[in-house]
């Protein structure tokens, strides 16, 4: 019923659901560094822990933390770094 | 790497993982109505969307929404009602 999908040999895995604030996927993020790409705007939250975030064209990384959210743009692309399973709600504008 | 669980035929589908705040399920809730029992004390919190919730000895619903949490007893009870995809944390004690 829900789409799982996994990605980087199953360090990152998620549900594909369409919330009341749309096509949503919910997933979790392993420790690691990891590229991704977009084809949408995509909105991040962060649901527990903390993520390291650097975006193209920038040269720092941000953190953000439970429940804070970071936009990227579409046709874009962002890093991500965590030190633990991080879980994450990604909503598709 | 993450242990994906569905429950009711796929309508409530997870993934586990073990986050800063210890162990946890994310996951999603279909439109529906479900019971779910406890083994331990957990933390559940609404990520996207609204929750309504009656939970063991109580006779009226709740309503919980994006970000707030209810606690369920060990060894306990609740019911859950979505109106749509609803995506959840739950934190074991």
């Amino acid at each position: 019923m829900f789409k799982a999908n996994e990605y980087f040999g199953g360090k990152v895995a998620s549900l594909g659901c369409e919330t009341v604030e749309g096509r949503t996927t919910i997933g979790v993020i392993a420790a690691g560094e990891y590229e991704f790409g977009t084809s949408t705007v995509e909105v991040m939250t962060v649901i527990a822990g903390v993520m390291q975030v650097k975006q193209a064209g920038e040269t720092e990384w941000k953190t953000y933390k439970k429940f804070e959210s970071f936009v990227v743009a579409k046709d874009s692309k962002f890093k991500v770094k965590c030190d633990q399973d991080t879980p994450y709600l990604c909503l598709y504008k």
